[in-house]
């Protein structure tokens, strides 16, 4: 007896008989590493590696996790248009969570690890009709607290009908 | 060969014949979008609305994204049966993110940016037995910071066994 | 005729038939509760007990969904390191957040409620070959605000190839 529970292939089979071509493109691939350099303090937008994950992925509906595994960055989703917003973001950061004379940690870097806290260290997004669902003012950034550095991000792609 | 990934199909499996029933109901709607109007800056209570889309996508075992996608609003989880609470966190984040004279954003809500960033945009909640596993005290809701504004937030329905 | 959404099944049958076993495993448990003490203000690491759910649920590809149900706790990911670097944590955010003599909340623990909102209510993390995606400094913290508590959090897995 024959299974496959790609979700393509049962909505084909809606339509009759699946097709094996179907077989050969399982297991998809649904989880993507993204590399990138980080000189600066900054929201890096990385929307569009996002986008690619989506499409490479095949997904028409389901959720797309975007994790940062370091603990002096973030994830974060705000405003694309004015770059100034960006700007002001970062000095408001750093001025709600300052280094401080009480603080421990011989790096040196604690406010770095607060701020990453307080965006947190994924986002998740809707993916709909294959696209990710945005507003029209949003877009995904990796936030840098602690550079300059190199560092990678990932995107898990869920399908789910 | 017919196939049916519908989960309460299989799990109806169990018990013997799955129903024709099942492929009429399929697909079933997932994505669900809401609309608020919010004349003031506060936390608006949208878990009855959650609880709706559950209701509505028939889920029984899975979790819920709800999403924003405003840069000036956002999504947070906390109490529900004091309203001062409400309160004190909307004094608590404009003490925390004040508008300030460094900011260049013309727009002059550079602050609405910096809460939305610090509570996020979304929510992520498990659904367990067709309903929402929140605490007691739990509420979702949907934080405006720049009002009055028209809004829109989405619940994503995810099916898993 | 017999249907298993059992993706490890699915995964089998590319090798052949798949065994009858598969059906006595399922429906797998993928929701777990933890209990924890916290006797005082301290981000506890919870992330052995993610990993014993993931490995308990059998899942090898997918999310972790880790949700806090109380309103003046969160969940967050940092460094595991260097102790000092939670010791620093808890400061910023006591100094972000402090108690204010505009607080209305007659339990007076708002602030509590605030730093609950600001690092959020849970933690998503991709499952992938059945372990934790984190990155080499990153665990998982049940943060307490308000203590001395008994508290509950949950782990949700969910199964996507």
């Amino acid at each position: 007896m024959y299974v496959c529970v790609d979700f393509n292939a049962v909505r084909e089979f809606h339509n009759g008989e699946y097709s094996k071509q179907t077989f050969l493109n399982y297991p998809r691939v649904m989880l993507f590493e993204f590399q990138l350099s980080a000189p600066r303090a900054d929201f890096y937008n990385i929307t569009s590696k996002v986008r690619e994950a989506i499409a490479k992925s095949g997904v028409a509906a389901g959720i797309a996790v975007v994790y940062c595994p370091h603990t002096t960055a973030g994830i974060t989703i705000n405003e694309n248009a004015d770059p100034d917003v960006v700007h002001d973001l970062l000095i408001g950061l750093d001025k709600a969570f300052p280094d401080r004379a009480e603080f421990r940690h011989a790096e040196g870097n604690s406010a770095a690890h607060l701020k990453a806290s307080a965006v947190g260290s994924s986002a998740t997004i809707i993916v709909n009709n294959g696209k990710l669902v945005l507003g029209t003012w949003q877009s995904i950034y990796f936030c840098e607290f602690d550079p300059p550095r190199e560092r990678t991000f990932f995107v898990k792609v869920v399908n789910c009908l």
